[in-house]
């Protein structure tokens, strides 16, 4: 295979579709399953799912959550308890509807959301407020049926998710839990993915159906589009109700209980791909990277060899002692030129030379892969590699904050916005909070409140689109 | 509630099926799903199989393996292409034949297991030696229909459990990994979940269809049924010659790969229940057990409350530090009996009580969950918890040991086999290897060969059916 071949052959800015693809199966994160709209995670792609899994558990179990399972076959009969909520899910549900040469009675749906299972549970196993507050976070995939064309991690019929769903006997503890998940979603978000995050709330338009409110931390790609990360929703009794889940109270009077689910999936993987990629390919944060730092020994002939192959062990074990998950790529036959592009196409943060005038200069060569910078370290400061990646993870999470913030711009005139909103970006635009605006919008420009942030409420503005008085200033933006 | 009706109600020995169904539920380790065949995990059911999912990561780890990730659904059209091993599924196999309103053209099925989908993944993957071993293990569940009755963790219609899928080189390193797996899951099963294992072959009767051969682990119950733990199969090129997983070699000549598949399941869960619980419960080893350690603090009218109170925090932090997970009963309103009651159901491994006298003695009392032994231990003493945990682990292997020895006999005559097999239990005897001996033997007494143990074979002496020279001496059991 040339080096073409294996290379990313188009530019990141040049044609966005068509580059993010290559780099996801370029660098073997992901690939196409036989069939349409699925797709398979190679070890290097599950890897980074797992180190965002752990992190979140650690968290999740910090605030009291555990994990359970649920299976992933629904009645369609239960499905019937919370009409609403499922109508929106129902052109997108696979349906299993034999078993072996047999005919199931009720049609059985691969789940697109667990609540109506989960909650047909939970109003077994609750009783009293002893019962409560329920936790329980449930890592698994769900399935919706995608008619557009499949973007691995961005748009699958099967994708790995986790859905938390939680019971409260207060309205005030299951709305703190609702920010409480938010905040857990958007640190971890910037501090391991490196993504800023805008947070707030959906509009009544774009909230999910089965919620008293959903808020979101929403990102903006380089593309100009805006991605959803992840949701938090507080349900309030929409779902008790129906599924009678009650308790009985210290008094013995019973309650309907109040209700959060939540649930990030990996299409954080994508918007991590999207943000940090170049046109070498995947540029990994640290935090996440499968392999850390790589070490690529190099010599001619043997020359130097095992003067260069025990300096090498002897760094390996070195970073390997401060929890540094390092790769030696002693692989013969292959150019140390062909290696660095192989492992810039898949992202390792920090590349690591050591040839013969290194060993006589005593030092190594280091080559960061997000900004492409070369330098020396000698030897005896091998123990800053740790500060290295720490910086790593700072700059790449300070880079996309300037690149997400010259996405976005404040409008006041929606002529202005009509004009500016083809080239992608987040607009934040006074709003009145009608649905009838909001909707000629998206009807006249494509573009949807991605979110109303914290804090730009009770503005004293004036509608972008009906200048009535503004009642918020959301984020306008086209979206995956 | 009553404490009868918390309590289990039946004796393992009188109602061995019963008793097992009760402690599953009472303990609260899992519930039945809407769906017949279905179980749902509650989080301390969820917490054994974590636990043992990340004993299994390491050892995989250490050993090469990655973890990745597969879709659910399998083309109908794929699964054609190794008609012999995918006829053995049919019966079980659930259709998708409907996303939303519209009619899927090639049926899917809900993957029995994912041979078929792998190996059309890693015929693409792999082009030459350097891509080789390939080692891709996956957590995912797999969905059966089972017609007869649901029993949780050991006959349900979706499982939790891990599929590796190894490609090498060469038959004789293939090998070699499935020796190595089997040896992974013998040490993991006996040393976490204190469960002695038999290892050794299938017969061909009872072998994977498409494996060459299937070693695998086998335990005798304390009913007397024998129970697969696991199977860990040699596939020699039975799937790399019609899935095309080829390889150039060095010296640029292709040759088929060898592979190997292997898995365990939550049914290790359901060993777990049978092998240690008793009349009051749920029994777990403490390398499992979510909860290792309970505190029950015990006091009358708030009578020295606060000193033990503080005391119990002290031991509490000084647990911890050691990483022993420990939970306190502070619960109100309820009486010391109902709470012990309620842990030895649960299957926590050791109860501290401290109470008034205690404080004054300067000394807890301890409680065994496995023996139910009650002893003291003074509050210089703490330190050894570790150690008193360790032991527990190890003297229920002892135990477990010393029942499966009792349940195994050595036969040699067939009209003692069929006096005796309807007691259950292990049943060593002669085996002329003959297909049709076997058959004759499960037709007329329900007995299967369930393994034959590594070190069995070539013995001189005469098939226990047929008096024919024998082969091998395998267990015949009759199994879950």
């Amino acid at each position: 295979m040339s080096k073409e071949d294996i290379g990313i052959t188009v530019s990141k800015n040049k044609d966005f579709s068509e580059w993010y693809t290559q780099v996801v199966l370029k660098a073997k994160l992901a690939d196409y399953a036989p069939v349409k709209g699925l797709i398979v995670l190679r070890p290097d792609g599950y890897s980074i799912w797992e180190s965002l899994r752990s992190t979140f558990d650690r968290k999740f179990v910090s605030n009291g959550i555990r994990n359970g399972f649920l299976p992933i076959l629904i009645p369609e009969s239960l499905l019937g308890k919370e009409k609403k909520h499922f109508a929106g899910f129902n052109p997108e549900v696979f349906w299993v509807t034999h078993s072996g040469e047999n005919e199931v009675g009720d049609r059985l749906a691969l789940r697109p959301t667990s609540e109506t299972l989960a909650y047909t549970l939970y109003s077994k196993w609750i009783q009293s407020w002893r019962d409560l507050p329920l936790k329980i976070n449930f890592w698994n995939t769900a399935l919706r049926a995608e008619i557009k064309g499949t973007k691995p991690f961005l748009r699958t019929s099967e994708f790995l998710w986790q859905e938390g769903h939680t019971v409260h006997a207060s309205q005030e503890e299951a709305e703190k839990e609702v920010m409480k998940i938010l905040e857990i979603y958007k640190n971890t978000v910037e501090e391991e993915l490196g993504i800023p995050v805008t947070i707030g709330k959906k509009s009544e338009k774009e909230k999910f159906v089965g919620a008293v409110y959903t808020t979101t931390m929403e990102s903006i790609m380089p593309d100009g589009k805006a991605l959803q990360m992840g949701t938090s929703h507080f349900l309030g009794q929409n779902f008790s109700k129906p599924f009678e889940v009650k308790f009985a109270d210290i008094d013995n009077v019973e309650h309907f209980a109040w209700q959060t689910s939540w649930g990030v999936s990996w299409r954080l993987i994508g918007a991590m791909i999207m943000t940090h990629g170049d046109d070498q390919g995947l540029v990994l944060p640290p935090k996440v990277a499968p392999i850390q730092v790589v070490i690529v020994p190099i010599y001619k002939n043997d020359e130097g060899k095992d003067k260069i192959l025990s300096k090498v062990e002897e760094i390996r074990k070195n970073l390997e002692l401060k929890e540094i998950r390092v790769h030696i790529d002693d692989r013969s036959e292959l150019s140390p030129g062909y290696k660095f592009n192989d492992w810039e196409l898949k992202g390792v943060p920090i590349r690591i030379e050591v040839g013969p005038k290194d060993i006589e200069k005593q030092s190594i060569v280091i080559a960061k892969r997000y900004n492409r910078e070369k330098s020396s370290l000698s030897f005896t400061e091998i123990g800053k590699i740790s500060t290295i990646l720490d910086e790593i993870q700072e700059s790449m999470l300070k880079t996309a904050r300037e690149q997400a913030k010259a996405n976005t711009k404040n409008i006041t005139e929606y002529t202005e916005f009509k004009s500016k909103i083809e080239e992608g970006g987040f607009f934040c635009a006074p709003w009145c909070g009608k649905l009838e605006c909001e909707e000629k919008i998206k009807e006249e420009t494509g573009a949807d409140i991605r979110v109303i942030p914290f804090g730009s409420e009770n503005t004293n503005k004036k509608c972008m689109y009906c200048h009535e008085q503004s009642i918020s200033i959301p984020i306008f933006a086209k979206g995956y």
